[in-house]
Protein backbone atom coordinates (compact mmCIF):
# COMPACT_ATOMS: atom_id res chain seq x y z
CA UNK A 1 0.00 0.00 0.00
CA UNK A 2 1.02 3.78 -0.86
CA UNK A 3 0.33 6.43 1.10
CA UNK A 4 -0.21 9.75 -1.07
CA UNK A 5 -0.77 12.71 1.14
CA UNK A 6 -3.12 15.21 -0.56
CA UNK A 7 -2.45 19.06 -0.57
CA UNK A 8 -5.43 21.13 -1.25
CA UNK A 9 -5.45 24.55 0.60
CA UNK A 10 -1.67 25.50 1.04
CA UNK A 11 0.17 27.79 -1.45
CA UNK A 12 3.28 26.53 -3.12
CA UNK A 13 6.03 27.12 -0.51
CA UNK A 14 3.94 25.38 2.28
CA UNK A 15 3.47 22.38 0.09
CA UNK A 16 7.07 22.21 -0.20
CA UNK A 17 7.71 23.06 3.56
CA UNK A 18 5.12 20.37 4.12
CA UNK A 19 6.85 17.33 2.07
CA UNK A 20 10.28 18.16 3.88
CA UNK A 21 8.42 17.28 6.65
CA UNK A 22 6.82 14.24 6.36
CA UNK A 23 9.14 12.67 3.35
CA UNK A 24 9.59 9.34 4.92
CA UNK A 25 6.25 8.29 5.46
CA UNK A 26 4.83 8.43 2.14
CA UNK A 27 5.20 8.10 -1.49
CA UNK A 28 3.00 10.12 -3.86
CA UNK A 29 2.58 13.79 -3.40
CA UNK A 30 -1.12 14.93 -4.65
CA UNK A 31 -1.14 18.13 -5.88
CA UNK A 32 -5.39 19.21 -5.11
CA UNK A 33 -7.47 20.78 -7.41
CA UNK A 34 -8.13 24.12 -5.49
CA UNK A 35 -4.27 24.32 -5.60
CA UNK A 36 -3.99 23.93 -9.42
CA UNK A 37 -7.24 26.25 -9.50
CA UNK A 38 -5.12 28.86 -7.66
CA UNK A 39 -1.57 28.16 -8.88
CA UNK A 40 -1.67 26.28 -11.89
CA UNK A 41 0.85 23.94 -12.33
CA UNK A 42 3.72 25.69 -10.10
CA UNK A 43 3.33 23.87 -7.48
CA UNK A 44 3.67 20.17 -9.81
CA UNK A 45 6.59 21.97 -11.13
CA UNK A 46 8.56 22.66 -8.13
CA UNK A 47 7.37 19.92 -5.91
CA UNK A 48 8.47 17.52 -8.41
CA UNK A 49 11.79 19.14 -9.26
CA UNK A 50 12.75 19.23 -4.90
CA UNK A 51 11.51 15.79 -4.72
CA UNK A 52 11.94 13.40 -7.64
CA UNK A 53 12.02 11.30 -5.90
CA UNK A 54 8.49 11.19 -4.68
CA UNK A 55 5.73 10.48 -7.41
CA UNK A 56 3.26 13.80 -7.89
CA UNK A 57 -0.25 13.55 -8.71
CA UNK A 58 -1.62 16.63 -10.25
CA UNK A 59 -5.41 16.15 -9.13
CA UNK A 60 -6.47 18.04 -12.83
CA UNK A 61 -10.18 16.06 -12.50
CA UNK A 62 -9.77 15.74 -16.26
CA UNK A 63 -13.57 15.84 -17.78
CA UNK A 64 -12.39 16.82 -21.55
CA UNK A 65 -9.63 17.52 -23.67
CA UNK A 66 -8.22 14.56 -22.08
CA UNK A 67 -4.38 14.57 -24.07
CA UNK A 68 -4.51 17.78 -24.05
CA UNK A 69 -5.00 19.06 -20.35
CA UNK A 70 -3.00 15.54 -18.87
CA UNK A 71 0.20 16.92 -21.21
CA UNK A 72 -0.07 20.08 -19.21
CA UNK A 73 0.63 17.88 -16.23
CA UNK A 74 2.89 15.75 -17.38
CA UNK A 75 4.66 18.27 -18.72
CA UNK A 76 5.31 20.47 -15.65
CA UNK A 77 6.35 16.89 -13.78
CA UNK A 78 3.73 14.92 -12.63
CA UNK A 79 3.51 11.37 -12.29
CA UNK A 80 0.04 10.63 -12.48
CA UNK A 81 -3.14 12.66 -13.78
CA UNK A 82 -6.36 12.32 -12.42
CA UNK A 83 -9.58 11.77 -14.75
CA UNK A 84 -13.44 11.87 -13.46
CA UNK A 85 -14.38 8.14 -14.39
CA UNK A 86 -17.64 9.41 -15.21
CA UNK A 87 -16.10 11.41 -18.25
CA UNK A 88 -16.82 10.17 -22.07
CA UNK A 89 -13.95 6.99 -23.14
CA UNK A 90 -12.46 9.34 -25.86
CA UNK A 91 -11.08 11.98 -23.28
CA UNK A 92 -10.08 9.03 -20.73
CA UNK A 93 -8.73 7.85 -24.19
CA UNK A 94 -6.81 10.49 -24.53
CA UNK A 95 -5.08 11.10 -21.11
CA UNK A 96 -4.15 7.53 -21.54
CA UNK A 97 -2.50 8.48 -24.17
CA UNK A 98 -0.55 11.13 -22.96
CA UNK A 99 0.61 9.01 -20.23
CA UNK A 100 2.23 6.38 -22.45
CA UNK A 101 3.90 9.51 -24.16
CA UNK A 102 5.11 10.73 -21.02
CA UNK A 103 5.63 6.97 -19.01
CA UNK A 104 2.81 8.22 -16.87
CA UNK A 105 -0.18 7.07 -14.70
CA UNK A 106 -3.54 7.86 -15.18
CA UNK A 107 -6.24 7.98 -11.59
CA UNK A 108 -10.17 7.97 -12.22
CA UNK A 109 -11.63 9.39 -9.89
CA UNK A 110 -15.12 7.71 -9.65
CA UNK A 111 -16.95 10.72 -7.53
CA UNK A 112 -20.68 10.09 -9.17
CA UNK A 113 -20.13 7.28 -10.79
CA UNK A 114 -23.10 5.06 -10.05
CA UNK A 115 -22.59 1.54 -11.92
CA UNK A 116 -19.47 1.23 -10.11
CA UNK A 117 -18.21 -2.25 -10.84
CA UNK A 118 -19.41 -1.79 -14.47
CA UNK A 119 -17.36 1.29 -14.79
CA UNK A 120 -14.54 0.42 -12.98
CA UNK A 121 -14.09 -3.00 -15.17
CA UNK A 122 -14.38 -0.85 -18.17
CA UNK A 123 -11.79 1.73 -16.80
CA UNK A 124 -9.21 -0.79 -16.15
CA UNK A 125 -9.49 -2.16 -19.70
CA UNK A 126 -8.97 0.76 -21.21
CA UNK A 127 -5.37 0.80 -19.54
CA UNK A 128 -6.41 3.11 -16.33
CA UNK A 129 -3.74 2.18 -13.30
CA UNK A 130 -5.91 3.38 -10.81
CA UNK A 131 -9.67 3.30 -9.59
CA UNK A 132 -9.80 5.79 -7.54
CA UNK A 133 -13.26 5.65 -4.91
CA UNK A 134 -13.87 8.91 -3.69
CA UNK A 135 -15.95 10.49 -1.13
CA UNK A 136 -16.74 14.11 -2.33
CA UNK A 137 -15.78 16.56 0.40
CA UNK A 138 -19.10 18.15 0.29
CA UNK A 139 -20.44 15.39 1.72
CA UNK A 140 -18.30 13.61 3.90
CA UNK A 141 -20.95 13.65 6.49
CA UNK A 142 -23.35 11.77 4.69
CA UNK A 143 -21.79 8.97 2.71
CA UNK A 144 -18.51 6.20 3.29
CA UNK A 145 -16.42 5.12 1.19
CA UNK A 146 -16.03 1.08 2.53
CA UNK A 147 -18.87 -0.12 0.73
CA UNK A 148 -17.93 1.54 -2.59
CA UNK A 149 -14.24 0.21 -2.12
CA UNK A 150 -15.61 -3.19 -1.33
CA UNK A 151 -17.83 -2.95 -4.87
CA UNK A 152 -14.83 -1.21 -7.01
CA UNK A 153 -12.13 -4.10 -5.31
CA UNK A 154 -14.55 -7.44 -5.76
CA UNK A 155 -14.68 -5.64 -9.33
CA UNK A 156 -11.32 -5.31 -10.48
CA UNK A 157 -9.15 -6.06 -7.45
CA UNK A 158 -7.04 -4.35 -4.84
CA UNK A 159 -4.07 -3.34 -7.03
CA UNK A 160 -6.03 -1.31 -8.90
CA UNK A 161 -7.78 0.54 -5.89
CA UNK A 162 -7.08 3.99 -4.44
CA UNK A 163 -9.22 5.70 -1.66
CA UNK A 164 -9.75 9.18 -1.03
CA UNK A 165 -12.27 11.88 1.12
CA UNK A 166 -11.95 12.09 5.13
CA UNK A 167 -9.11 9.45 5.88
CA UNK A 168 -7.05 9.99 9.01
CA UNK A 169 -5.22 7.95 11.51
CA UNK A 170 -8.21 6.56 13.16
CA UNK A 171 -10.17 5.28 9.75
CA UNK A 172 -7.23 4.10 8.29
CA UNK A 173 -7.33 0.77 10.34
CA UNK A 174 -10.68 0.36 8.30
CA UNK A 175 -9.32 0.95 4.80
CA UNK A 176 -6.14 -1.55 5.16
CA UNK A 177 -8.83 -4.43 5.53
CA UNK A 178 -9.30 -3.82 1.52
CA UNK A 179 -5.72 -2.96 1.12
CA UNK A 180 -6.22 -0.37 -1.51
CA UNK A 181 -3.03 0.08 -3.56
CA UNK A 182 -3.41 3.76 -2.61
CA UNK A 183 -4.71 5.72 0.34
CA UNK A 184 -5.00 9.08 -0.07
CA UNK A 185 -4.85 11.19 3.11
CA UNK A 186 -5.22 14.94 3.22
CA UNK A 187 -6.57 16.91 6.50
CA UNK A 188 -5.75 13.50 8.72
CA UNK A 189 -2.24 15.07 8.08
CA UNK A 190 -2.18 18.19 7.00
CA UNK A 191 -4.48 19.52 9.29
CA UNK A 192 -2.66 18.01 12.32
CA UNK A 193 0.05 20.09 14.53
CA UNK A 194 2.64 17.25 14.43
CA UNK A 195 2.77 16.00 10.60
CA UNK A 196 5.59 13.97 10.47
CA UNK A 197 4.21 11.96 13.35
CA UNK A 198 1.02 11.52 11.94
CA UNK A 199 2.19 10.98 8.77
CA UNK A 200 4.46 7.76 10.32
CA UNK A 201 1.67 6.86 12.33
CA UNK A 202 -0.67 6.09 9.21
CA UNK A 203 2.40 4.63 7.22
CA UNK A 204 3.07 2.50 9.89
CA UNK A 205 -0.50 0.94 9.62
CA UNK A 206 -0.46 0.57 5.99
CA UNK A 207 3.29 -0.94 6.05
CA UNK A 208 3.13 -3.29 9.36
CA UNK B 1 -27.84 36.40 -26.63
CA UNK B 2 -24.82 37.06 -25.15
CA UNK B 3 -21.42 35.67 -26.82
CA UNK B 4 -18.75 34.39 -24.75
CA UNK B 5 -15.30 34.11 -26.24
CA UNK B 6 -13.93 30.74 -24.87
CA UNK B 7 -9.74 30.88 -24.39
CA UNK B 8 -7.82 27.42 -23.93
CA UNK B 9 -4.70 27.06 -25.73
CA UNK B 10 -2.92 30.37 -25.00
CA UNK B 11 -0.61 31.85 -22.32
CA UNK B 12 -2.29 35.15 -20.29
CA UNK B 13 -0.45 37.78 -22.82
CA UNK B 14 -2.21 36.04 -25.70
CA UNK B 15 -4.76 35.77 -23.57
CA UNK B 16 -5.14 40.02 -23.17
CA UNK B 17 -4.26 40.19 -26.50
CA UNK B 18 -6.80 38.12 -28.36
CA UNK B 19 -9.68 40.17 -26.17
CA UNK B 20 -8.42 43.08 -27.32
CA UNK B 21 -8.88 42.24 -30.15
CA UNK B 22 -12.22 41.00 -30.41
CA UNK B 23 -13.68 43.55 -27.13
CA UNK B 24 -16.59 45.23 -29.05
CA UNK B 25 -18.05 41.87 -30.32
CA UNK B 26 -18.10 40.05 -27.13
CA UNK B 27 -19.94 40.10 -24.08
CA UNK B 28 -18.18 37.19 -21.76
CA UNK B 29 -13.91 36.34 -21.48
CA UNK B 30 -13.73 32.62 -20.73
CA UNK B 31 -10.66 31.37 -19.12
CA UNK B 32 -10.47 27.60 -20.24
CA UNK B 33 -9.89 25.09 -18.42
CA UNK B 34 -6.56 24.00 -19.95
CA UNK B 35 -5.37 27.45 -19.12
CA UNK B 36 -6.27 27.59 -15.59
CA UNK B 37 -4.73 24.30 -14.87
CA UNK B 38 -1.61 25.95 -16.50
CA UNK B 39 -1.48 29.25 -15.13
CA UNK B 40 -4.29 28.80 -12.25
CA UNK B 41 -6.06 32.20 -11.58
CA UNK B 42 -3.41 34.50 -13.05
CA UNK B 43 -5.72 34.75 -16.68
CA UNK B 44 -8.59 35.26 -14.60
CA UNK B 45 -7.10 38.25 -12.53
CA UNK B 46 -5.22 39.81 -15.63
CA UNK B 47 -8.04 39.88 -18.32
CA UNK B 48 -10.53 41.10 -15.40
CA UNK B 49 -8.40 44.17 -14.25
CA UNK B 50 -7.72 44.97 -17.55
CA UNK B 51 -11.46 44.46 -18.87
CA UNK B 52 -13.46 45.25 -15.98
CA UNK B 53 -16.43 45.97 -18.71
CA UNK B 54 -16.44 42.38 -19.53
CA UNK B 55 -17.67 39.62 -17.18
CA UNK B 56 -14.80 37.17 -16.95
CA UNK B 57 -16.15 33.07 -16.73
CA UNK B 58 -13.65 30.70 -15.06
CA UNK B 59 -14.27 27.30 -16.55
CA UNK B 60 -12.72 25.67 -13.33
CA UNK B 61 -15.42 22.87 -14.02
CA UNK B 62 -15.90 22.37 -10.08
CA UNK B 63 -17.02 18.46 -8.79
CA UNK B 64 -16.25 18.83 -5.21
CA UNK B 65 -15.48 21.46 -2.43
CA UNK B 66 -17.97 23.92 -4.06
CA UNK B 67 -17.51 26.73 -1.64
CA UNK B 68 -14.17 26.72 -1.29
CA UNK B 69 -13.15 26.25 -4.88
CA UNK B 70 -15.62 28.69 -6.29
CA UNK B 71 -14.66 31.27 -3.62
CA UNK B 72 -10.96 30.81 -5.45
CA UNK B 73 -12.37 31.95 -8.74
CA UNK B 74 -14.36 34.95 -7.20
CA UNK B 75 -11.50 36.36 -5.52
CA UNK B 76 -9.45 36.40 -8.71
CA UNK B 77 -12.07 38.55 -10.17
CA UNK B 78 -14.36 36.30 -12.04
CA UNK B 79 -17.89 36.95 -12.50
CA UNK B 80 -18.95 32.99 -12.86
CA UNK B 81 -17.62 30.07 -12.18
CA UNK B 82 -18.67 26.95 -13.74
CA UNK B 83 -19.40 23.28 -12.03
CA UNK B 84 -19.99 19.99 -13.09
CA UNK B 85 -24.27 19.74 -13.39
CA UNK B 86 -23.71 16.19 -13.10
CA UNK B 87 -22.04 16.36 -9.28
CA UNK B 88 -23.21 16.72 -5.80
CA UNK B 89 -25.99 19.19 -4.78
CA UNK B 90 -23.95 20.07 -1.42
CA UNK B 91 -21.16 20.98 -3.81
CA UNK B 92 -23.35 22.91 -6.33
CA UNK B 93 -25.22 24.97 -3.17
CA UNK B 94 -21.88 25.61 -1.86
CA UNK B 95 -21.22 27.29 -4.92
CA UNK B 96 -23.91 29.14 -4.96
CA UNK B 97 -23.29 30.44 -1.49
CA UNK B 98 -19.94 31.73 -2.96
CA UNK B 99 -21.25 33.40 -5.86
CA UNK B 100 -24.33 34.83 -3.68
CA UNK B 101 -21.15 36.25 -1.33
CA UNK B 102 -19.27 37.65 -4.76
CA UNK B 103 -22.66 39.14 -6.18
CA UNK B 104 -21.20 36.22 -9.00
CA UNK B 105 -22.83 33.51 -11.13
CA UNK B 106 -22.38 30.18 -11.27
CA UNK B 107 -22.85 28.04 -14.58
CA UNK B 108 -23.31 24.18 -15.02
CA UNK B 109 -21.60 22.32 -17.25
CA UNK B 110 -24.05 19.33 -18.39
CA UNK B 111 -21.15 17.56 -19.86
CA UNK B 112 -22.59 13.30 -19.29
CA UNK B 113 -25.67 14.31 -17.60
CA UNK B 114 -27.72 12.35 -19.40
CA UNK B 115 -31.40 13.10 -17.74
CA UNK B 116 -30.75 16.66 -19.44
CA UNK B 117 -34.51 17.92 -18.54
CA UNK B 118 -34.67 17.07 -14.90
CA UNK B 119 -31.49 18.31 -14.06
CA UNK B 120 -31.21 21.20 -15.74
CA UNK B 121 -34.82 21.86 -13.92
CA UNK B 122 -32.99 20.74 -10.32
CA UNK B 123 -30.08 22.74 -10.48
CA UNK B 124 -32.52 25.77 -11.89
CA UNK B 125 -34.06 25.14 -8.37
CA UNK B 126 -31.05 25.50 -6.63
CA UNK B 127 -30.06 28.90 -8.19
CA UNK B 128 -28.07 27.74 -10.78
CA UNK B 129 -28.11 31.08 -13.52
CA UNK B 130 -26.85 29.20 -16.77
CA UNK B 131 -26.96 25.29 -17.61
CA UNK B 132 -24.38 25.25 -20.60
CA UNK B 133 -25.24 22.04 -22.79
CA UNK B 134 -21.62 21.16 -23.78
CA UNK B 135 -20.43 18.78 -26.56
CA UNK B 136 -17.23 17.94 -25.06
CA UNK B 137 -13.91 18.54 -27.52
CA UNK B 138 -13.15 14.74 -27.14
CA UNK B 139 -16.56 13.75 -28.88
CA UNK B 140 -17.48 16.73 -31.12
CA UNK B 141 -17.08 14.47 -34.23
CA UNK B 142 -19.86 12.14 -33.03
CA UNK B 143 -22.67 14.17 -31.03
CA UNK B 144 -24.60 17.52 -32.03
CA UNK B 145 -25.56 19.75 -29.31
CA UNK B 146 -28.72 20.97 -30.75
CA UNK B 147 -31.27 17.72 -30.18
CA UNK B 148 -29.89 18.66 -26.18
CA UNK B 149 -30.28 22.08 -26.73
CA UNK B 150 -33.95 21.78 -27.25
CA UNK B 151 -34.28 19.44 -24.17
CA UNK B 152 -32.68 21.96 -21.56
CA UNK B 153 -34.49 25.11 -23.66
CA UNK B 154 -37.64 23.01 -22.77
CA UNK B 155 -36.94 22.45 -19.74
CA UNK B 156 -35.50 25.93 -18.44
CA UNK B 157 -36.80 28.46 -20.70
CA UNK B 158 -33.80 30.19 -22.90
CA UNK B 159 -32.84 33.05 -20.98
CA UNK B 160 -31.10 30.20 -18.42
CA UNK B 161 -29.59 28.15 -21.80
CA UNK B 162 -25.73 28.50 -22.47
CA UNK B 163 -24.07 26.07 -25.38
CA UNK B 164 -20.49 25.53 -25.76
CA UNK B 165 -18.97 23.10 -28.19
CA UNK B 166 -17.39 23.21 -31.77
CA UNK B 167 -19.62 26.63 -32.30
CA UNK B 168 -18.32 28.68 -35.40
CA UNK B 169 -19.69 30.84 -37.87
CA UNK B 170 -21.63 28.85 -39.82
CA UNK B 171 -23.15 26.29 -36.94
CA UNK B 172 -24.13 29.44 -35.18
CA UNK B 173 -27.08 30.01 -37.67
CA UNK B 174 -28.62 26.95 -36.30
CA UNK B 175 -27.82 27.64 -32.70
CA UNK B 176 -29.60 30.95 -32.72
CA UNK B 177 -33.02 29.08 -33.39
CA UNK B 178 -32.96 28.19 -29.66
CA UNK B 179 -32.32 31.58 -28.57
CA UNK B 180 -29.79 30.55 -25.79
CA UNK B 181 -28.91 33.30 -23.30
CA UNK B 182 -24.82 32.44 -24.15
CA UNK B 183 -23.22 31.45 -26.74
CA UNK B 184 -19.73 30.28 -26.52
CA UNK B 185 -17.22 30.34 -29.26
CA UNK B 186 -13.79 29.10 -29.32
CA UNK B 187 -11.60 27.73 -32.08
CA UNK B 188 -14.29 29.24 -33.97
CA UNK B 189 -13.13 32.50 -33.53
CA UNK B 190 -9.31 32.84 -31.69
CA UNK B 191 -8.55 29.86 -34.49
CA UNK B 192 -8.69 32.15 -37.18
CA UNK B 193 -6.69 34.86 -38.99
CA UNK B 194 -8.77 38.16 -38.55
CA UNK B 195 -10.31 37.53 -34.93
CA UNK B 196 -11.93 40.72 -35.03
CA UNK B 197 -14.09 40.20 -38.27
CA UNK B 198 -15.09 36.45 -37.35
CA UNK B 199 -16.43 37.73 -34.48
CA UNK B 200 -18.19 41.09 -35.36
CA UNK B 201 -20.06 38.40 -38.22
CA UNK B 202 -20.79 35.78 -35.32
CA UNK B 203 -22.11 38.86 -32.65
CA UNK B 204 -24.09 40.69 -36.28
CA UNK B 205 -25.99 37.00 -36.10
CA UNK B 206 -26.68 36.83 -32.62
CA UNK B 207 -27.43 40.45 -33.06
CA UNK B 208 -29.67 41.04 -35.68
Amino acid sequence: MKLQLALDTCNTDEALQIVGEVESSIDIVEIGTPMILEYGMEPVRKVSAQYPNKWVIADTKIMDAGEFEAEIAFNAGASIVSVMGITNDETIKGALKAAKKANGKVLADMMCVTNLEERAKELVELGVDYICVHTAHDVQGTQSPFASLARVQRSVGSKKCAIAGGINKESVNKVIEYNPEVVIVGNGITGQVDKAKVAKTISDILHP
